[in-house]
């Protein structure tokens, strides 16, 4: 006989890289099914593809949606266009904001997100956002996760017929680098699966000098943890 | 000598139906340089792609980016999967949601939107939703409209850095379909180069039973203005 299953989905925005691996653990150890959604935008790290895959099949996921998205279009990053990803920077998580930040990214995949969150009957979404180590993006501010759920629960047929009231998730919104590669050990990620880097070399490994590589290289040092990453630099 | 413009863009999203073609309508009557945005989301009703080239032709823009989305991927509406599209329904606009809603789409639409506006510079974006004569779709009502907008101002560099506030303007959004029909008239959108039917037939003809198609009907009737549009019931 066949048991129907009361595990609760939850869709978990998945890039492959450290943060979002991190979250997907999360959300199987707070109880979630989670649903892997990754989106294929153009990014020059398109390797990350690859990293999503690896990470979601090491959780077990059952569900996992690759979306591409036209993001390369709409221009103007250093991520999706032809310009020079920054090296080196001296000042990381400050006031400025980076050429890697894509216009209104968060916010394009969370919609995204939140469609299929609907179809799934799924009132939760996790997004690996980060406040305090993060890279200086608006759109991974608190403020701004809870406007997205405010208009998120005005928006759908399933909120507003009061069947489904939508949760964003962002567990390590303030937690350090260092933090979150302890909580993913704790979870058993495999950091060796994922993928951070904004520039990797036609292999696929990570350059260790954009802004991306040396946040997690500075969080395993932190962490007091060895990094399996294989860096060019 | 070559004079800089400053005619302000705005971003019009142009699905090539009646209401967003009126709306493009609206944004150049009001000033702006309308930049027509429209999505090829795996729609049934694709021939709408070549109404809202027509449209945008018709209308000297300039800047027309459209867009593939796979909302098919998504699934659940009977505008992209192989579901019946209802015919001659008795209550439309009621309390009850029908089939062809996608989920999420407006706020899918409107990111995107988004992040082209602030690739644009531009701070202002149209969508032609209409709270009156709608089918039943949450997110075409004012408090989804205004949380969108609220979320916005607080998603974008340029938004935060204090260069841009994000506009969603929805000039139908209090009009009756005959109301949009004699502004339309008034500004001199051409009807017949548009499609709002939800299951044309493969020549592109409206099929005339479905919500669209009759509220359509419906709109020129009570407008007094002969509805160009060669339906096919």
């Amino acid at each position: 006989m066949q048991h129907q299953t009361s595990i609760p989905k939850a869709v978990v925005i998945l890039s492959g890289g450290l943060d979002s691996s991190t979250c997907l653990a999360v959300a199987a150890d707070q109880g979630f099914e989670p649903c892997a959604l990754t989106f294929d935008y153009g990014q020059r790290h398109r390797v990350e593809l690859e990293a999503a895959r690896r990470v979601a099949r090491s959780f077990g996921v059952s569900h996992h949606l690759v979306l591409e998205l036209p993001l390369r279009k709409i221009g103007r990053s250093a991520l999706t266009d032809n310009m020079e990803v920054p090296k080196d920077r001296s000042e990381i998580g400050g006031s400025t904001i980076p050429v890697t930040y894509v216009p209104a990214r968060n916010t394009i995949f969370l919609s995204l997100a939140l469609g299929w969150a609907e179809v799934l009957g799924a009132a939760d979404i996790f997004i690996g956002v980060n406040a305090l180590d993060y890279s200086g993006y608006p759109d991974c501010r608190p403020e701004y996760i809870r406007a997205f759920e405010r208009m998120a629960n005005l928006a759908l047929k399933e909120t507003v017929e009061g069947r489904l009231t939508i949760r964003i998730h962002t567990p390590l919104i303030h937690l350090s680098k260092a933090e979150i590669i302890r909580k993913g050990v704790a979870l058993g990620v495999d950091y060796s699966l994922t993928l951070s880097c904004y520039d990797p070399d036609p292999e696929g490994r990570a350059c260790g000098r954009c802004d991306s590589c040396r946040l997690r290289k500075r969080g395993f040092q932190e962490a007091g943890i060895p990094d399996p990453t294989p860096y060019v630099d």
